[in-house]
């Protein structure tokens, strides 16, 4: 039988909210992207592309989580630190940025494409609270490996995080670290199997999100649609004390490529967020990259998110 | 200019020392081996497989080194580990152990297939002095990776070890740990791109041999012989003090397929090693698998291993 409809989460009308048209110099696309809100104004850090490929973190600012104005420049890479150069190509590596504050201090978690494409791991960066300077830290996964999601604060004693390894399997996984730089007891979070629209990959999106009934978490799914992928969101709920542990996981894509610009863009049929803001009336606030080519944004009721993971779950 | 011939490595004559044959019950393989060499004698756990393809890991005894005695049953898996038994499947996971005595306690590393052969982590077992034992510690790798070997000793204050993450670039990572439990500083210690004989995948070997001059580590190397694959032996020499650093790394395969038992098994056209022994008067056993199918022994000179990492260097 089939279910009703149920639309848990709604576009901005005013979507794309940020195109290449909105940065100076030779970009020529701007999509996934992480966010933080702090003292009450929006500071996103973009994955830029020029028309040579070249990758570029960029920060926007914005009062109203709507209109956002890039800085004049990209951020900096920290290319006088010989780890991350003999590792990161500071513009060909290859970026979706996760903003966190953990402890006070902001950490930037990226896709560092290691091999010209071949191959990904993990890498962290520090940055300064006015998002103007990374400091490199390490990597912290072996490749393959992309899709790094810090949570927002220590679990159990220990940081803890998502990741996506690029094994056959295409699961959500996670470790923990006593340090951010030592990560150890890798537990499968998630598998694929469980989700139709997500029959290919799947993978963590944003931060974590703490909620009375546990940590809920915006994923990715593949699915293949004839001769394409198609990238959808979905949701799915964690145990507050291990986050090994999911409770529940909508069955349900709460995103799918629908609109012209999730359709068209240099990757079609994508929608991909790494980047939420849960606001204090229990709006969640989802920026997503859609088709690779611009910024879209989304809102959703918290409640209704927990609700699908608990009631219409595909565990 | 062709170079002087030059063989290192030499088979011993009585090969294959150890064959299915030698095993009780439905035992049709036996192959890659971890050794130690303990109170004189020594002590192998080599991988044997059944007609129904289950694995196991079964201890034989020697005191010369040459003809061993498997013990009446393998060693018996810890089924009653809720973690153990998630991961890993008691019979039918993969492994290739690596045994190695570090402060006092012997480990056991392993290549286990978390998802019927999809996919593959590191495992790591406490096994007691007298190898009847197996304890489980925990995975110790993301998937996909394989070849997981412990260096004998801590070096700089910290646990290293070796590994070949199963990503695109199938080269030798090194990790190092405070506890061997998280790990991290993933660095690349040598690109398969170095090696004509490993063209295609390269992997650490048996457990890292300290000599005056460094590290040294036998490998082993995949390379593409018109339809088929070829695994051959290598080896290479690493910093004492920081063994992400290569110091040399012979450039020719100083074991290849040769022989009637190499070249025809389950698996044609192999040679593999997980375990050796340095003796006292310098002689290095290298127990390998042929063909997935025996256990051959070749014998090399210390010195002439590292003269060969040093003067021959592919580097």
């Amino acid at each position: 039988m089939v279910k009703p409809k149920k639309r848990i989460v709604n576009r901005f009308e005013g979507n794309p909210i940020l195109t290449a048209e909105d940065f100076p110099g030779d970009i020529v696309s701007v999509f996934n992207c992480g966010i933080v809100k702090k003292d009450g104004k929006y500071v996103m850090v973009a994955r830029c592309e020029d028309s040579s490929f070249g990758r570029y973190m960029w920060v926007c600012d914005s009062d109203d989580g709507i209109q956002f104005t890039p800085r004049p420049e990209p951020l900096a890479m920290p290319v006088d630190n010989p780890l991350f150069m003999e590792y990161v190509h500071p513009t060909k590596s290859y970026w979706d940025p996760r903003v966190v504050n953990l402890e006070g201090q902001y950490y930037i978690t990226h896709a560092a494409d290691v091999t010209n494409g071949a191959t990904c791991q993990i890498g962290l960066f520090k940055i300064d609270d006015d998002f103007q300077t990374l400091e490199w830290v390490d990597l912290i996964s072996l490749p393959d490996n992309r899709n790094g999601v810090l949570f927002p604060e220590k679990i159990s004693g220990e940081y803890w995080r998502l990741d996506r390894p690029n094994d056959n399997s295409f699961d959500i996984w996670c470790s923990r670290s006593p340090d951010l730089i030592y990560w150890g007891r890798p537990r499968r979070v998630l598998s694929k199997s469980c989700l139709d629209w997500g029959e290919r990959k799947i993978g963590p999106g944003s931060v974590p999100i703490r909620t009375e009934q546990g940590w809920l978490c915006i994923i990715h799914g593949v699915r293949r649609q004839c001769t394409d992928e198609v990238y959808s969101l979905g949701v799915m709920l964690l145990d507050l004390d291990d986050p090994s542990k999911v409770l529940g996981c909508s069955t349900r894509a709460i995103l799918a490529p629908e609109k012209e610009y999730e359709f068209l863009g240099q990757s079609v049929n994508v929608v991909f967020t790494n980047g939420t803001i849960l606001e204090d009336d229990g709006t969640l606030r989802i920026y997503y990259g859609a088709a690779d080519q611009v910024v879209g944004l989304a809102f959703a009721r918290i409640d209704d998110l927990i609700e699908s993971c608990l009631e219409d779950s595909a565990l």
